[in-house]
């Protein structure tokens, strides 16, 4: 090391003095450390610690029981300590994007201090690695072109405010002339603008998936599905607001959307008819989907429910929501391209995605359907959108 | 709260069983709480735990001995429990962006679970808040009209690689047909393209400014300096690397430094000429932009040196540092716009910046001076953007 970087290293470490002893105080350890065998050794020194747990979503799960149904949730581990190090291996695990953090004497939710990777899910940030070879090579950066993207404000004058969108243009779209497809992909209830490009790594998807040839070029734009808020927590005048659950099941997303399109159509060099556009979104972000896509019978040639609400809360009044089974037969009978439809098997909205089902059997409405080991959780979601994206605008 | 809404809310505490004790057991408490003076109280849930200690640079400082002189650094102070919950509250406080992280039973650098808002320096996460009525006003998202951010891949030929940058391009960018003028804002050793945009708060402050009609809108790009980095770590190919303190103070970055201009001006509305272009950077990044600006003197009429280094080390090898005195010669006969020095009063580079503007009187080049309080810190490259920025493109 030469002098001025130890210099810009002392004076690095005396500014931030809360880095202090992480840099000093002998935190200068590796984890996660991935081990040839796809294992993961986990270390944290804190050697005045009684208990230390680690906890993740590649540990064991048991069930737990609530009003609302069962539930899957992992099991807490104890990591083992030897002279102020505390650790855990793992089981090899399979290539996929793992999250996890550590309890240290009942005190939950603590960050790793050697991994500077973290996401965040409504108000909590939650430490990730992942494991390359297999579906984690689509969502880790890649020796490839890679798209842009954008935070980008708008105009919604259905919701009378500016909101802020994600936008992801493909390689090459600056360079070229070309007119693009469109994928419209919507967030969940508690999630943002930032979500599916953060933990949904979307760009990581398609960067991936286009330069395998998997999927075709297209932009992607992921709008803010909160009617009440402009943009994510901490990027809108309301201030660095404590993130919370919030989402819109009222019918004003839906029927805001065309301000989105609008926006998108005038902006970006897009293809401005139906078999350039695709609609999709997990959870709160399906129902909307699927609620767009049948109240604009014109507007979507492709579909994504993944791990979808289906029908609203009782008692919402929204002439969205009204005359369903006829809006969908008006929807149906002007052949989309493509109405997917994803879900986990121990997903808590299992059992109206298969009613969902019956009833567009019984209509003999086309769909694709996939069905995946888990519940309503991200890894699920990545994979929707990684089987989803090569299906459209082909 | 409604049931769907409720349903997501159990699900979404299952899957992400870590964040389980955080939403159920007991951490909804308000931390940090800004309270009507100004004052700040901090809380943290951590029953078991003996000592909790908060540490911030609102604190007060010491001085602390180092074979490369003296700094400062932040007092850690205790916090005081009760029921369990530790809390701590402050001097009423200037109107700032502050950073604080709390230390459990020697355990430093714990995040606070109640603030999801954290900034990344080198490997180091770091909640932060930000005090209005005051500076802090330009640091916040205010409703003024919002510029886009961008992440773009740009081709470096001189480097053999393609890298990452990111771009502001100002609120209305996207609906005129107007050039604009470029700022090239350069970060320091251990930062990367990220660093502006996140801890600089750059977006806000531009936006405010703008708004305020105190600069005129303007781009803003800001490129990697890290001349073996493709991209801030975690987006290039390398993978999720630890972070850690590089740089390049070699002469490569200056000598790329056309590239990242070619770039810019093929691909947005810019005004291609020296009136249009102004570069400025802290510590590393102001190096680079003394180097830059002397090297292609006809380049920039606008050069901002925050907290700069002057001179690289000794046996560094190459032509963008040799006849240094001839090449301030030329830059300056062609009378620069603004050559604008800021420095911190205890910074370490004070007496080398004291020294450069010696010689700078000496031969009567002209320059803009700010000497402010306190040392190599964020706080002051924030002011020292908000004092450059409006003095750019007039």
């Amino acid at each position: 090391m030469n002098k001025i970087l130890l210099v810009f290293l002392a004076v690095f470490i005396c500014n931030v003095s809360m880095a202090q002893q992480a840099l000093w105080g002998g935190q200068e350890i590796t984890s996660p450390e991935i081990n040839p065998d796809n294992s993961v050794t986990f270390r944290l020194i804190a050697p005045k610690a009684v208990k230390v747990q680690l906890t993740g979503d590649f540990l064991k799960t048991q069930k737990v029981e609530t009003d609302f149904g069962t539930f899957e949730t992992t099991l807490p581990v104890d990591m083992i300590e030897k002279d102020g190090v505390w650790e855990f291996t793992s089981e090899p695990l399979a290539s996929e994007l793992y999250s996890y953090s550590f309890t240290i004497d009942d005190f939950a939710n603590v960050k790793d201090p050697n991994n500077a990777y973290v996401a965040r899910d409504v108000s909590t940030l939650t430490n990730y690695f992942i494991i390359d070879g297999g579906k984690g090579d689509l969502y880790s950066v890649q020796d490839v072109p890679h798209g842009t993207v954008s935070k980008v404000w708008y105009n919604s004058p259905s919701l009378g405010m500016e909101r802020r969108m994600t936008v992801y243009t493909p390689a090459g779209y600056e360079e070229s002339k070309t007119k693009y497809p469109v994928l419209y992909l919507l967030h969940g209830m508690g999630g943002d603008e930032e979500a599916w490009i953060a933990t949904g790594r979307t760009a990581q998807i398609l960067d991936n998936l286009i330069a395998q040839g998997k999927a075709e070029p297209m932009i992607v734009v992921m709008p803010n599905g909160n009617a009440k808020h402009q943009a994510a927590p901490g990027e809108a005048a309301e201030g660095m607001i404590k993130p919370y659950m919030s989402g819109s099941m009222d019918g004003t997303i839906e029927t805001a959307f065309p301000d989105v399109v609008d926006f998108v159509e005038s902006h970006y060099r897009t293809i401005k008819k139906k078999s350039g556009r695709a609609i999709a979104g997990l959870s709160m972000g399906g129902f909307h989907s699927l609620h767009i896509s049948k109240q604009y019978p014109d507007m979507f040639n492709y579909v994504g429910l993944f791990s979808a609400a289906v029908l609203p809360n009782e008692g919402i009044e929204s002439e969205i929501y009204a005359n369903m089974d006829e809006k969908l037969a008006i929807q149906f009978s002007k052949n989309p391209a493509l109405y997917w439809i994803g879900i986990g098997k121990t997903d808590f909205l299992y059992q109206s995605i298969s009613d969902y089902r019956k009833k567009l059997d019984e209509n003999k409405y086309e769909y694709e359907y996939l069905e995946t080991d888990g519940g309503h959780i991200w890894r699920n979601w990545r994979i929707y959108l990684s089987e989803f994206a090569p299906e459209l605008f082909k």
